[in-house]
């Protein structure tokens, strides 16, 4: 690929009549300790547990935690498919007995050494999972005040608006606004941030994306 | 932990008030061949591209793709912002020139040796995305007829009626159904599936979650 490709079709390509009804239902990462990371989704982002499902025999549990938090249904079916035809679930997978293990378990896919054998960083595909909101600066103050560790807060680096946060396991978390600024164009932007960096401050652009 | 915990207090926590409004909006990946992935994503899973951005100054580009197939927007700020409160998400990340290097260029999460600098394999911490359909055997059946590469048919394994297959990069998709059958309170069932394997067939437990 020479430059950059065209790919205006795959905007306005018909979808596949086969297709009708699939649904982007979840991402699935493994955490260390479900409890922490219930906690930081459910508390910290706001989203609740749909499913907690316990494989004793194969020695894993898995919860779909999402931001929906209209009723539950009463049955276990109704619940399961209530939580299987709602977009955008994270699947948290526990492996039992991994919340034991000292320090990080698993490589989270950003140049990371954790979950290699020679403790050389990793080329990951995975980047991160991303949160939009109504006010980003609000989201990380509050962020901010409940401990939360931040690689980028939203002025520090090139792409200003934006920040990115750890979970419990360092899976990043991106926090993004619902829309840009009407004014400018671009994402909303305040002239300090959690972090008390400034709008013209925060060093160069940061690179999340290699 | 000695025991499996019990969860239920995340299911009934009421959602914190300053997280209203929060969406889980994106899962972020790098792929190889942005061409070959748009293609897999549109073709394939039947999603559409809502928003593709290019930051030739940082030598990348981001493609949102979903399942969503209403009318876009007309101008680029609403379609950003369709896209933005669009929950589950897919953003494809395209290195420039990526394209260009031999073999398999990114870890997909599951005790995968690429991206490993020893060639060893890495205790990675994605799974996989999940998309669930109204019925996994015809999807199955279609995947198979387009040459998809399946790490699991639906009778495969100890799971029976969900399969798992490969995108372009190897990144694992699960594919699940909406629900239950009422009759068996279990994931519905065919007595063979795409690839001819019986339904007391196909091997033990594969397992994709350590």
């Amino acid at each position: 690929m020479a430059s950059i490709p065209d790919v205006s079709a795959f905007m306005t390509a018909a979808q596949p009549t086969e297709t009708k009804g699939f649904i982007m239902q979840q991402t699935m990462v493994r955490v260390k300790d479900p409890i922490k990371s219930l906690d930081f989704y459910t508390r910290v982002l706001g989203m609740r547990l749909l499913v907690a499902k316990d494989f004793p025999e194969w020695r894993f549990s898995v919860y779909f935690v999402s931001p929906r938090h209209d009723p539950l249904p009463e049955s276990a079916e109704a619940r399961w498919q209530h939580c299987m035809t709602t977009p955008g679930c994270i699947e948290l997978t526990w492996n039992h007995g991994s919340e034991e293990q000292p320090g990080r378990v698993y490589n989270t896919g950003n140049a990371d050494a954790t979950g290699s054998r020679d403790g050389e960083p990793v080329k990951g595909g995975f980047g991160h999972i991303g949160i939009t909101c109504p006010d980003v600066y609000a989201a990380c103050e509050r962020f901010k005040a409940l401990g939360v560790e931040f690689t980028k807060s939203p002025n520090a680096g090139g792409m200003k608006g934006l920040a990115f946060i750890k979970d419990p396991d360092g899976y990043l978390v991106e926090i993004l606004p619902h829309a840009y600024d009407r004014a400018t164009g671009a994402m909303p932007t305040q002239p300090v941030d959690c972090n008390g960096v400034a709008l013209d401050g925060g060093e160069g652009y940061k690179d999340n994306s290699k």
